[in-house]
């Protein structure tokens, strides 16, 4: 008998949101929203399903081969559930590149599906924060989107010993890899994702990967040395680099704000996406017991161009809400969240129900948040409900009372209780859920 | 070359939502949510992916057969994109039951999946607002959750006018079927899929449906005459039916309650699917460029028992956007949304991008919605954009206010102008928003 139930578990890296988590996913996407609306962002979306090709294209080996929901629908075409929602951003400004007025300043908070093994900070689904701006190629775009990402955690209660924005650039990698380091091509892919893990793995454990990479002692030598340096011995070396200089400006404008004690460059910072073209940059947690990437981002100035035509340049950054949640909680920065009722009308009997609800309608039109109990109990449970939802007031309806046209006020918090007439119950709740 | 542009089309049946359709849809789902909250309805939410056999149970054979999205995950579990949201909240509530105090009122805003040949009214993904109250027996359940599709639609700006709840019992039918009509087993399927398009196709043709079931000439008349019968007439025949007396029952509240004028009692609402045990609604719009089901809902009583845990009797509905976009659209009641921004912070010029930058975090630290000009352009322009899009005020620091801590505002709205100190600029812009 038991083999033929259905399972109640939510499929293997998913979870079931109760009102209790979803008053703080609600609580979370409020403000996330509060916040990038105060710098002028609009909200977009697109589809849960993409054409198999959007992320072919430049989302990188592993996400593609490894991760990605996809299969052929009923029609024979090859579709994705998206893993990401920059492809979809690219694809909806070059459908309308003409006609959107620059720059674009999008947000969206999509759910996105990644196939991994499940552990601490990674679900097969997530939320994610997306912050872009499109349109302008100056640093005056990567100063305001790391702003954004700083106000994000500061709104959500985070100080700024709490975590640091890493920061790095392409083009100085690039600089890295041809011109000083001289690699081959094959090479570099290899170093590269050597350099993405770094932070995860020993160092011995990173000197075998470039070894096996075929580098040399002294390259080997010179990578690190270059991973560790300040931006301003970086100069010495870098000091034409376009990346040199944009990360210098970029400085310049975080520290004349006030944001430089939250700002580092990091040479070592990568981003595990093919599309970044300039600055790239992580957010990471500097508690003792989490001390890992929370997000990041970059510039990516090509994307847009992969659908035919002008190309637009974009910085944005993903944020997801797993990791956004572990950081509240090592942080101690959750929330508590109640559900919100203001009344509660209790049932007398079964025959008071019509002129219950009748009361009921009426309170809801005038604004009130109203539950209604509508099977009979004793009337002390009812109370007892009330008072365990944390509802504030409890109004019932006897025989007698329906009579007069008249009802019982019950203020749980205060204990006070008042029979009055139906009329007068509006003015005298809302002075009481004043309080 | 152009063959290998990747297309900006958004997968088949599917929407891109810009910022204007985005706005659109956050003042609907606040409409919707509202509503809810005011009968103290709590948000849930479940994973996109369902294993397949959450659906091959009880959704009925269309959906599972034809129109289910669903493939093998790289594990080799068989799983589908959620076409309905009944079987996740069914799955939710059967696995913490004993926990879940009692009734339980939920509701969600999915978006859902099926293949659908995409036309009015029907597209492959589309939202739907689920309300759902478990736990109750009685039709005090369906009084309430009937009221709530009635705020629902009158909350976005219908009159009783516009739209009415057509309602049948199951057990009608079934009484119908087995003890009037003395159908055989294999006929009752097809009879009730007959009914159930009835209102969709030409009179012939469903008579030609019953010839095709083997209804005979007698079972046609006596089941037309039933598909037509008001309620009272309905109780000659069917008056010891329990399906009869639970429409009375439900029909007597509503009558007292005032909403007896939209709705009607209408023996031919059937709804597709099969998990369905009581109470059938569904609400038509009224339009005459529009007369189709809106939406439906109806009672649950065994759908939390097939994950074998205790009974929990249900009643609810679902809401899709799309045709509710249809209604609104048809009956004149879309809004007039614009974006939402309080200050342009422009650019004199390149050198005053950082005090420019500093005054907007000031102001946004004090709630403004503040979008900042990142890059030169003539002021001209600044002012025609901000214009454009909606944002009354304009604030610009040259050289000379730098120097002197000053800035100039400027009120598009009454086209005034003042320079006045930085320090003074929040008190005179917030009593500007308020004109």
């Amino acid at each position: 008998m038991s083999q033929s139930f259905l399972s109640v578990q939510p499929y293997k890296g998913t979870r079931d949101f109760y009102p209790e988590e979803m008053r703080f996913r609600h609580w979370l996407f409020e403000s996330l929203r509060q916040t990038v609306s105060a710098y002028g962002y609009e909200a977009y979306d697109g589809p849960m399903l993409e054409p198999f090709e959007l992320y072919a294209a430049k989302s990188g080996q592993e996400l593609v081969n490894e991760q990605l929901y996809s299969f052929e629908d009923r029609g024979g075409r090859k579709v994705a559930m998206r893993p990401e929602m920059t492809p979809t951003l690219a694809r909806m400004v070059a459908a309308r590149s003409s006609q959107l007025s620059k720059p674009i300043r999008w947000y969206s908070l999509p759910n996105l599906w990644r196939y991994e093994r499940p552990q601490r900070g990674r679900l097969r689904e997530h939320w994610q924060l997306n912050v872009d701006l499109l349109g302008l190629s100056s640093e005056a775009a990567e100063i305001e989107i790391v702003q954004i990402a700083i106000d994000i955690l500061r709104n959500l209660g985070a100080s700024s010993f709490d975590f640091e924005v890493q920061l790095s650039h392409r083009e100085l990698n690039n600089d890295l890899f041809s011109r000083v380091l001289k690699l081959q091509p094959e090479q570099t892919a290899a170093v590269a994702r050597a350099i993405d893990k770094r932070a995860k793995i020993p160092a011995e454990k990173f000197e075998e990967l470039l070894h096996e990479a075929a580098c040399s002692a002294e390259q080997i030598s010179t990578l690190k040395h270059f991973l560790d340096a300040p931006l301003l011995e970086i100069g010495e070396v870098y000091g034409e680099s376009e990346g040199y200089l944009a990360m210098c400006r970029f400085f310049d404008g975080v520290n004349a704000l006030g944001l430089g004690p939250v700002c580092r460059f990091n040479a070592s910072i990568m981003r595990g996406l093919d599309y970044y073209t300039g600055t790239v940059f992580e957010v990471y947690d500097k508690h003792p017991d989490n001390r890992r990437a929370l997000f990041g981002g970059g510039r990516y100035d090509n994307l847009v161009g992969m659908f035919g035509q002008t190309q637009v340049p974009g910085v944005g950054f993903g944020m997801g809400d797993v990791t956004l949640k572990d950081f509240l909680e090592v942080h101690g920065l959750m929330p508590e969240l109640q559900s919100h009722v203001d009344v509660l009308i209790g049932l007398f009997d079964a025959d008071m129900l019509i002129t219950s609800q009748a009361l009921a309608r009426q309170l809801r039109a005038e604004g009130l948040r109203v539950e209604a109990v509508l099977q009979p109990q004793k009337l002390g449970k009812q109370f007892q409900y009330a008072d365990k939802k944390g509802i504030p007031l409890v109004i019932m309806i006897g025989p007698d009372e329906a009579t007069t046209g008249q009802a019982t006020l019950k203020n749980l918090r205060t204990g006070e209780q008042q029979t009055l007439a139906q009329a007068d119950l509006l003015p005298t709740i809302q002075a009481q859920l004043k309080i």
